[in-house]
């Protein structure tokens, strides 16, 4: 599990930051990847980076202002390019609207796409999606205009057989053990019956990745990033801003970083940076959110990083 | 008078062209630039021009096909955050369904810009636009979809006032050079009466630029292209691939370059360059073309050429 930055800037791309757009690779998981947000210019970065297209087969969208959602239509249209026989269906969740932009857009140029596209528009806060390997859940945040915040959970990991202790009683190795491991009960050749429950570890929990869009401070945040692995949090303002964010229904670094602490997150990737912010000013910002949760990182373009299970 | 190419390529972005977009600069003439098609990406190539947003106040859309609108929404909300007062009104020409697509997504976006946005929907073919300085011609080419070429007739200049010739009559130079300049019949001094149309040069003829969108050979690319400065002219397709081309609704290099010559265009730009051809097949492309109308370059993005006065 890997989360790549594909765009970390606020409102209209810059020279050094394009609009939002962040990539969780699943490859190893379920061999897929997951959007979220995609803004204008989202497919040229993608070019630059070893990501597949059709490997992504969900779309999350925070919100709809043009900087999270541009980028749709040509992403979907490119894809549709994409070498080889079979293109995976694509799912995109997000706001009311969604659906009606990406259609008009791909009825309008007559863009015909090579596999089959699916909306979830999202009415309800709770758990979206609940498939082998993970739960989404969606919390509404504040930012003026609907705007999603996502927790994906990773199910947990089923422990591992306990071979050392099954050796030490001298249960012979065999296709036994792989009963064992599935939870079996089994009678041996020596007669004893041994319980495959009795010799399984812990189950390892699962990984907790927590990507927001654009927000002001509410409760809602908490819930989502408790105990998260990585929390990708906005941080369109700076130290002493608070009121500006407010009024602007955008977060400071500080704020992310209380929230950061207080939920208990492992690390935390501050995105969304506004333009007013290049080098020295972007490293303050980094500095500022470190005094109150030391594991902060302002996150640029194509910084990856990869997601260890604890 | 100068053309600069934002986009020269074709369907979807490269590493080494962005979808299609063409800047005619008009700084000079009329202080403002004109833009034809925005594909996705293109604000993000203005920011590596000297070009500035909020000069560009018409908009000529050739076709809808994504690779030349999908930039349009993103450029637009873009154009709202230039700073300054006034932000002048902005003109989109295209066919039926531009407004629709540029709607839905400010609206679903709940993008409000700071300057008033006008479509002219393009029903019939002819004279498109006439102000102060130029005209615009529209036809329609043949691409499946609806596509329109533009030709840009700037007007006649006035000729200059023929000053040795008045001064061999020995009148006098003062405030009389300009009613003559403007063509007033004029008494002057000594009893002599002078018309200054009789001391006019020639008018200088206006340039004209033609920028086709993509197409197969029809007779309205000759109307469009007769007698032109600058001829932008797509080459999807190369040497030999007329039937292909022909299938798919495109041209040749070896289409545009006989027709260039035809229609006696001084400069041909191909632009559209697909994918396939990189490095020394686009050169290729542009031997092959050179053949036939050795004016011809293939352009890459950032080009800029500037359109002399003959
Ligand atoms: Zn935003
Ligand atoms: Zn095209």
């Amino acid at each position: 599990m890997e989360i790549e930055f594909l765009g970390t800037g606020a409102g209209s791309p810059s020279k050094s930051r394009n609009v939002t757009a962040t990539a969780l690779k699943l490859l190893d998981e379920c061999n897929s990847i997951w959007l979220f947000d995609v803004g204008e210019g989202t497919q040229h970065q993608i070019l630059r980076t070893n990501i597949r297209p059709r490997k992504i087969n969900k779309i999350f969208i925070t919100h709809l202002h043009g900087d999270h959602i541009f980028g749709l239509p040509g992403f979907l249209s490119s894809r549709s390019f994409q070498s080889g026989d079979h293109i995976e269906p694509l799912t995109i969740y997000g706001p009311k609207g969604i659906e009606q932009f990406v259609k008009t857009s791909l009825q309008v140029s007559q863009s015909k796409l090579s596999y089959p596209l699916n909306f979830v528009e999202i009415k309800n806060e709770g758990l979206l999606l609940d498939d082998e390997h993970f739960q989404v859940y969606g919390r509404f945040l504040d930012h003026r205009i609907q705007c999603i915040g996502y927790r994906i959970v990773e199910k947990d990991r089923p422990g591992e057989l306990l071979v050392d202790k099954l050796q030490a009683l001298g249960v012979p190795s065999g296709p036994v053990y792989g009963q064992l491991k599935a939870g079996a009960t089994v009678t041996l050749a020596d007669g004893r019956t041994i319980n495959g429950q009795d010799f399984i570890g812990k189950p390892k929990p699962g990984r907790i990745v927590t990507i927001l869009g654009d927000t002001r401070q509410v409760p809602a945040i908490f819930d989502l990033a408790k105990d998260a692995n990585v929390l990708v949090h906005e941080s369109t303002f700076g130290k002493g801003e608070a009121r500006l964010a407010h009024n602007y229904y955008h977060s400071t670094c500080q704020q992310a970083a209380t929230i950061a602490a207080k939920a208990g997150v492992h690390h935390l990737y501050l995105t969304h940076i506004s333009a007013r912010y290049v080098g020295k000013a972007a490293r303050k910002l980094e500095n500022d959110a470190r005094k109150i949760f030391p594991a902060t990182k302002v996150v640029h373009d194509f910084d990856s990083y990869s997601i260890e299970l604890d």
